[in-house]
């Protein structure tokens, strides 16, 4: 079985208000060497067997499609063998 | 500067029904071959410069106190040299 880790971040250019509160907090509870932090998604989605070419191209129609908005986020995969 | 990467997600025990809705949505829109969705946070926490023994003992601690749950969440993380 073959598991794709998608991780989901905002791109570079867009603001991130709740990385920016989750910063401020660590800064706050006595942290002040956190200079920045950039939330984002991860998904581990599980694939029944495939060739592996396949899974690449399936995985990243689905991030197209549902997993990412390609507007304002940029998305990466691996895929990992069971 | 040190950059953590934090991914954070449900222990295997706990339900994750937002990964299940995925799962579904995933199905229904012509990919009956997704078997399982699990999701999960990831977060990237830029540091000043630190040690890195130091850095690794500080983003445990920020781990356990603010960034997961530990009752129902597991992290794992790795420091990247910017």
């Amino acid at each position: 079985m073959l598991t794709a880790k998608v991780l989901i971040t905002l791109k570079k250019s867009i603001l991130d208000p709740q990385g920016n509160t989750i910063k401020r907090a660590l800064n706050s509870m006595g942290y002040p060497e956190v200079a920045d932090v950039r939330q984002g998604k991860m998904m581990e989605v599980k694939l029944n067997d495939m060739a592996r070419e396949k899974a690449v191209a399936i995985v990243d129609e689905m991030c197209q499609k549902l997993l990412a908005n390609p507007v304002i986020e940029e998305y990466s995969f691996e895929l990992v063998e069971d």
